[in-house]
């Protein structure tokens, strides 16, 4: 531990005298630090922006040093900057403009758990609907599950919906998983939620802005939102409907410049609609497998990903003038030479080279009848989707 | 008519002697016109490229004066640059790189049907996989109408799945629709859909550069699509997998930077894999409904889309501290100002001023207790999805 306990007591008091992202309460720490801020704060100073009147609504019974006893003996640990562990990635907010009034790097962290915050520094967030589809829980547990193997920590809030099917497919993947919480790292929410948060606090991490015993509330989910974006190296959105909490955490990793990605899903399904509208803004970048999730968030060059590609026949890879007389060869019985020609539209000598180059290959043969298709697996009659696709790059 | 007869007959003859989409063919008439082109070639001239030896293949029995003529008898007619109804966009395929050796503009269009083909000028390609799913036949088959609803000729390709789904959404909704051949217009390919061509032909149009009578082949199937391309204003892939004919009709319209668009699916579909990638290498712009394809194929600021928004509720509209404090103001019983103040972190004046508005506008209530919820539509608990989606741009 690097910082004084004087300046991480004042971080405790200050974070539990204020809100998570008061970007108020954020500037002035990092004009005069926390310890004046705090004791100016305390002895009534007016900071003229109304955060002394905010804090003075919390004064009564605060007790930072109570707090920060109580839960270390409860397993809880309070980290701040200049910490071994302090996950420097948070500190880009400090430079990020706000959204709705709330912005700024979190005053410290309290995290209950064995995996360092400093772990986090490769870490991917897969966000989405609390109110999934089955394809959305299948796909972001999927995708936790390429990433996590891969060594990258997957992030995630623990609600209901994608958060869950990402941290389970994290952990199922042997992986490491972190939530982070709009709560007190001691509390649950949701209370459905309890073995896997409790898993989590076993096994890597629950992290949380907000000191322990406070609960949920519509503007700690916003903070909540800000500090997945800032924690990680990308965030991955795999459903949200038009109102989901989800875009939220998108519009944060977008200002924050991080790689933001999107899933796409049935245009019918309302939980798509979200992810959809990331793509068409040209906010996120399109993933459709953990893999393209790697490429993006790896250093240059590191798990590029194959573009998919159909089954290549040996016909595909002949000249297109070889095909075009392949393709006037039949097949049920043999024809001359010239009726070849005809037929493609190539000149005789040309139609005669190209029969003997696939007579050689096999793909023609000659017969008493004259030429026909030798090949069993050529297609019978010209199928579209047969053919090779040339895409503009 | 406006085409000298000696020039429409040469037409129809090079068009008889070479295949589509031979962009030497096209060269040389761009050079030196059909009728000397087609007078050189049978004098036997030798144009150095080969072409002479590809015609010369087909030359026994060429009679175009009889082909017109009998093609006219069945109530087909050959359209040729020049004429009123001749599509002029095709004519920017001359000024676009080949593809596996083909490009150029066609020699000529025959047609059955009633619709002239300058109403093609703001038409829409909706193409995709012949083996969709119920999902894909089903969205092509809604952004046909949608497109056609609004007067835009949706142009296809007659094919299984998508296309067969695209003529008829476009039917469905009264519109107009077109079916481009890789066949003759006199035959039906694939032989299934024959009442559906017969109706085409009937109604609308049915359009093909080759002659009466000449059947599909694979190369075939590759100029129809760079002609698909090239009639129309702008291409919507909806399925496509890895090897679908459908991306050559998007690198077609990619190659005449004409807007080619996308429509995702699960990523769960081989049939989407192909549009998916048409997203993910930036070919195509993403759309979910016929009214995002018109807004990018009308004149701009036309058929404008307002996003998907979800349900605004009364509280989403308050100001960030009057929704802090609203969250700290419980249901089920009523507290004094100043244990809100402190739920809320806000001080207790301000914390006063946002309780008495909060009470104007109907939310909260001033009881015996205290201040309490009132608004019965309030949720319950904080709900993430109920918050108000602020994104990047």
């Amino acid at each position: 531990m690097t910082a004084s306990d004087r300046e991480r007591l004042a971080r405790v008091a200050l974070g539990t005298l204020g809100e998570p992202g008061d970007s108020r309460l954020v500037s002035l720490v990092a004009e005069l630090g926390p310890v004046l801020v705090h004791d100016q704060l305390l002895a009534g100073y007016d900071t003229g922006d109304g955060v002394q009147d905010d804090i003075a609504a919390r004064l009564v019974g605060a007790d930072p040093a109570r707090d920060l006893e109580r839960a270390e003996r409860a397993g809880i640990r309070f980290v701040v900057p200049g910490d071994d562990e302090w996950p420097t990635q948070v500190d880009q907010l400090l430079r990020t403009e706000t959204l709705r009034d709330r912005g700024g790097p979190p005053l410290g962290l309290w995290v209950r758990g064995p995996m360092g915050l400093d772990e986090l520094e490769s870490s991917v967030a897969v966000v989405g609907s609390r109110s999934a589809t089955s394809y959305g829980t299948t796909i972001a547990g999927e995708i936790a599950a390429v990433v996590a193997r891969a060594g990258y920590p997957v992030v995630s809030g623990a609600a209901f919906g994608i958060d869950q099917a990402a941290h389970r497919g994290a952990l199922a993947a042997g992986g490491r998983t972190v939530a982070v919480l709009a709560c007190g790292v001691d509390l649950v929410y949701p209370p459905a939620h309890h073995q896997l948060l409790e898993h989590l606090a076993k096994t890597c991490a629950v992290v949380s802005e907000l000191p322990p015993g406070r609960s949920v509330s519509r503007i700690r989910f916003l903070s909540r939102n800000r500090l997945i974006a800032a924690l990680t190296r990308g965030t991955v959105v795999v459903e949200a409907a038009a109102r989901s909490g989800a875009l939220n955490t998108a519009g944060w990793a977008a200002r924050l410049y991080r790689p933001l990605m999107s899933v796409p899903g049935p245009v019918t399904a309302a939980q798509s609609e979200g992810t959809h509208e990331l793509l068409r803004t040209g906010a996120a970048s399109i993933v459709t497998r953990g893999e393209e999730v790697l490429e993006l968030v790896a250093p240059s060059g590191h798990h590029l990903v194959a573009p998919r590609r159909g089954r290549v026949y040996a016909r595909d890879r002949l000249p297109p003038r070889q095909q075009q007389v392949l393709d006037a060869v039949p097949r049920h019985r043999g024809v001359g030479a010239d009726a070849i020609a005809r037929t493609a539209g190539i000149g005789l000598l040309d139609t005669q080279s190209a029969l003997q180059r696939l007579e050689k290959m096999a793909i023609v043969a000659r017969t008493s009848d004259g030429w026909r298709i030798r090949d069993v697996n050529a297609p019978d009659s010209p199928a579209e989707n047969a053919e090779v696709p040339t895409m503009n790059p």
